[in-house]
């Protein structure tokens, strides 16, 4: 058995693969596979709306957001986000809690002006009253870092990057403005980002953008302003249905707890051997960073790991390391065989 | 049999659904499958690096040109081409030539000055010195027309939307400085645009660019600048590979004139039943559009024509009628299916 901890593109469910195998490519009565056909045809729009449908249930989505599907990554929305939601001028608040919060701040530094600020450890937040939004990343995925509570930041809309905790939990939608999220991690794969915006703010995207990148029009447009990343929105809509049937985000976050302590336990049961860095408080369940107490054996724990089946789990190069991600479609085996590697590796090396 | 004469999203070749049905969804000794593996590693470096060498191969791309592989659809590029190749309050000049073009010219005109014309009829145009490129839409799809040269445009860079006729016949590519096609006509899955940049224009884009959306940065970052949309890379790589074996570019050109004049003929044979309104000289070899001389038996002939397996024929709601669709994966067999029911429905109503 081998098992694929890469931090995204990453495993997708076993289900979710064999009904793509299945479905995607077989033509039916008129002549074309669901990546063949129009996107304006009654067949991607029922598909769609059924994606979206599906989505807004396991979120229990309020009435007043909008799930928008729009191409590319979440650096895409590094920039759209402040085009969208910033007025000329105005200032948009920027959590830094590590590697990937950095970045969507540099990149928005390019479009509006930005005010830095290491995230307070209590619940509220006092963001200055001139600020678009403030922006945090909920899971950090290369420092391997999540905030424990989601920041109550009054009347300033919150604007988060989900990518790598995106429906690894419930989530509590009406505390936020604006969430965005690649499909890498925990919806599919790479070539889409789900967004999902709170009406009010619709108003703010100025109408000169690029049609596109235009939040209010792909939100008026039913996400087809142009043909949309088919192929990453049946994907997408294939792993809905599978965590639906799975039980929901409850039984996500359920399984995802389970199997985070299983390899954190293997850390904290090491001696010293593994090192989280992470606080306590602050680990992410699903992107697990530790270092070997002794740097030199990294190399050898890649080279063991994978020749035991345990693959992708060398850190990003930031840090260094090793990083297992553990996104819903890893199953709780998946973290078992690490963790059984790791005691194994321990005994024979510290 | 069934035959889908779509658009685009339109119909793949035979040979890659099933290679991508095959092999895209098999997991490898890591534990993963072509789309659950970085980005970031040798596999899908070594598939990024043999799509490009074989586009290169297929076009006979001059030294100094760099292939790029962006997420999203043309429209994306029509107000990413002024955002990286005009300098503030620079002027870029616009051929119109048919719906696309007047699309590719008002997103643009949100990000720059443009300048429309008709484009001339002979093939040495006189751009104003000042414009900082000049964009043509050799094909236009809804039109149903396609430009009998490619002109002349001096020092002043040509920039093309290729999208519906790019790889269906050899391309002069020395004379353009820019191109872009969207991946859903010839090239593969929406969510995907190739295009091809003269090095000199790299260095006009502008230092402050979202980083995924700036050329140079991508030209630089081998269009990795951050995730990009594997899948659609992975198939159009495919499509690439299935082009070469069926003989290049030159072959796609010939079976396109001999699947074209197939279905011309049946219009121009039918003594007016068929009207094709685009001037012999203008008429596109992919998108054939015509009319009924009768339009009250178009819904007759839309309905007929699925019945008898001839799928997704109905005009474009900007002109309505009839358009069939002939990229390079649909068989001269579809046309002559499609030429026969023409002929027969025109006996039948005429």
């Amino acid at each position: 058995m081998a098992w694929n901890f890469a931090a995204g593109p990453a495993r997708l469910p076993d289900a979710v693969l064999a009904r793509a195998n299945a479905e995607l490519f077989q033509r039916g009565a008129d002549g074309a596979c669901a990546i063949e056909r129009p996107f304006t045809g009654p067949d991607f729009r029922a598909l769609l709306e059924h994606a979206r449908q599906r989505l807004s249930g396991l979120l229990d989505l309020p009435a007043n957001y909008k799930i928008i599907f729009l191409a590319g990554g979440a650096m895409q929305q590094f920039s759209l986000l402040p085009m969208n939601l910033c007025a000329p001028g105005q200032t948009a608040a920027y959590a830094n809690a590590g590697y990937w919060s950095v970045r969507a701040m540099q990149e928005a530094s390019k479009q509006a002006r930005t005010l830095e600020f290491v995230p307070p450890s209590s619940g509220v937040w006092d963001i200055p009253a001139d600020c678009a939004y403030c922006h945090i990343t909920p899971n950090e995925t290369v420092d391997g870092s999540a905030y424990p509570f989601i920041p109550d930041t009054g009347a300033i809309p919150l604007a988060a990057d989900c990518t790598s905790s995106f429906l690894t939990a419930p989530l509590a939608v009406e505390k936020f403005g604006f969430i965005y999220a690649s499909a890498q991690k925990n919806i599919g794969p790479a070539g889409l980002t789900v967004a999902i915006i709170r009406d009010d703010l619709l108003e703010r995207c100025p109408a000169d953008l690029p049609a596109p990148f235009s939040y209010r029009r792909q939100a008026e447009g039913n996400s087809c302003v142009n043909t949309p990343p088919m192929f990453a929105i049946q994907m997408a809509a294939m792993v809905f249905d599978w965590i639906a049937e799975q039980g929901g985000l409850s039984a996500m976050a359920e399984a995802g707890q389970r199997k985070a302590a299983i390899v954190y336990g293997a850390i904290d049961r090491s001696d010293g051997f593994y090192q989280a860095p992470v606080p306590l408080l602050n680990r992410s369940p699903v992107n697990i960073r530790f270092h070997l107490v002794a740097p030199e054996q990294t190399e050898i724990f890649v080279t063991e790991a994978a020749a035991a089946g345990l693959h992708h789990l060398r850190g990003h190069a930031h840090f260094g390391g090793i990083r297992a991600s553990l996104y819903n479609a890893m199953p709780e085996a998946g973290a078992m065989a690490l963790a059984s590697f790791m005691t194994d590796f321990a005994r024979r090396y510290g």
